[in-house]
């Protein structure tokens, strides 16, 4: 549909748009308001070559012969909560799940849906922070569309982004490759984005230190492919948390997978809100973390890797991937029991990313 | 983040999902639910090996050095209207958008934003029209990705498709392209989708027999890429009408286009209606229309094989390129007079797509 962000010129707008305007209807048209909301909010940020050539496709180059393709929808509310906002969440989410294919990440595309009467200074700081965390994992924004709906009929902006990225020759990164006698680790405290994210709404009562990790992991994974001869899985414990994940991949790869609860790191103030409001940091969603699943000769090494990286500080071995029991994942307690760890059944807690 | 419709194994859901039943916040959780959601209502529909392997990410095959990659979110109101549904709609729109470079479209993204309560027989509904879209196309759909927001926080269902796609050697089609002595073609008549759209509102008061135009237009570029020698600039007249389209082009290429009214096909009902209410069919957004500007020599046969294809049948040259007044379009009324078009202003039609 036109005009995407690419078709961005025209005549100059009569209608001043200042950081006090809120957006209206108008700006969701295609076109004079249209094309003065994505010069001055967006173009700004966003700029490059590609996305400057104003046509309803951005043009890039294809390096190599596979391409790692991966979309997200952002909804979280609110739109700020410490540590990041909807805008560095919607690049790093996207950017991560391009580089879980052991790719590399060049590219993002970016359609806002935006609530009429949003402030306009809320959308530009949201395409600033886009745009620091685009220029922070090394990715340009190709192409982009904005679409307004009456007040009401959206909740301030949401945010889809599709990423793009080149795998190498010989790159054989998924989760269907998990293999008994490998190791799993982490690369990081878990529990900290969800956390956040509940602690900015107001409903805890008393104020929290936790930040977001919302963060761009491709620059750990290109050290890690680049050092480690053979990576069997890669993914980020997002939505559902840890536990979901890993019963994900013990599913796809047809294996059991063992962790020990007191190898796993959640950071003090996490554990404390988590344990207050009967939330299980297994299950609550990350922005920041990887899972590495490797042969265990490799994993002393990966290890080294990943806490060489700004965000894998507090990496950790956690556990091993087994044989039996097939497609189940195993929890075992800090009293020593074992039990099963379940996939996360309904909601608990909603519009995290 | 994850999962992503590629994550789509696990255990089976003890809760059966009936077409009577309603989207709940716990099926954007990503955990069980998310997972059933997604079995039940995409899967049967969005199948393919990329898609079934269950990842975060799709692979598909690099083919040529040169990638085009457009994104768009649709917002349309009401989400089923004459002609079509929100699912054609972001199939067709954004493979549209990649084929106007002259590329071929091999691969979307889906990402949905759900409101609570929605009822799942609509969904999957939706879903069969983009699987039915994508399949007329020649497209697969590659990754995906469900998150759910609160009653009264969305509209029934947003979807943001993103589409890639292959531009071959040699081909420089876009914008900035047009160079006085060419000749603009239209492939059908204006306005349809738009008053199609309206008409579905009920807000007209009376019934019409208008269909909206949208449709996969790669096929026709493919045709015309393979047979015309030279062609300037192909671009899809949706958001604001074919004059803000024109007016994009005009100051993309620095040149003056100039059209005639008798020469644009609009349908009589379409005619009717905008009369009635005051609005401009070259305003109106189309959804399956193709704006062709090729050099003179090449125009002809150019027109030819657009009305070859079934969705260009009421083709038509309707106007040329010029040097000045450079960055305008005029318009040479049915009364004989000239005057400039200029870029829709405000809004006419909002959540038309």
């Amino acid at each position: 549909m036109t005009p995407d962000f690419p078709s961005i010129q025209g005549p100059i707008c009569a209608i001043p748009l200042s950081h006090n305007d809120r957006i209206v209807m108008g700006h969701g048209s295609g076109g004079r308001m249209t094309q003065e909301l994505i010069r001055k909010v967006f173009q700004p940020y966003f700029s490059n070559p590609t996305l400057d050539a104003n046509n309803d496709f951005g043009v890039i180059a294809s390096i190599g012969n596979r391409i790692a393709v991966s979309t997200d929808a952002h909804i979280v509310s609110p739109l700020f909560f410490p540590g990041g906002d909807i805008g560095r969440l919607a690049v790093c989410g996207t950017v991560n799940d391009v580089a879980m294919s052991g790719g590399k990440p060049v590219a993002i595309t970016a359609s806002f849906i935006i609530e009429e009467g949003f402030l306009i200074a809320d959308l530009s700081r949201i395409a600033m922070s886009m745009s620091d965390a685009a220029r922070e994992a090394g990715v340009i924004i190709v192409a982009g569309d904005t679409k307004v709906v009456e007040k009401g009929k959206a909740d301030g902006v949401f945010i889809s982004t599709t990423g793009i990225g080149y795998i190498s020759e010989g790159i054989e990164i998924g989760g269907s490759n998990a293999k008994p006698g490998d190791t799993v680790i982490i690369s990081g405290s878990l529990g900290d984005h969800g956390m956040a994210v509940l602690s900015a709404r107001g409903d805890l009562g008393f104020e929290t230190e936790i930040l977001s990790d919302v963060a761009p992991l491709n620059g750990m994974i290109q050290s890690l492919v680049n050092e480690i001869e053979v990576i069997h899985v890669l993914r980020d414990p997002t939505r559902g948390g840890l536990a979901t994940t890993l019963n994900e991949i013990a599913v796809q790869s047809k294996v059991n997978i063992s962790i020990e609860e007191n190898l796993i790191p959640v950071k003090s103030p996490v554990a404390s809100v988590c344990e207050l409001l009967g939330f299980d940091p297994l299950y609550v969603a990350n922005e920041g973390k990887l899972i590495v699943i490797v042969p265990s000769p490799h994993a002393q090494k990966a290890l080294g890797i990943i806490r060489e990286n700004k965000y894998g500080k507090d990496a950790a071995i956690i556990g091993t991937v087994n044989i039996e029991p097939k497609s189940r994942v195993l929890l075992k307690t800090r009293i020593g029991s074992n039990r099963v760890l379940d996939v996360m059944a309904g909601e608990m807690l909603p519009r995290i990313c």
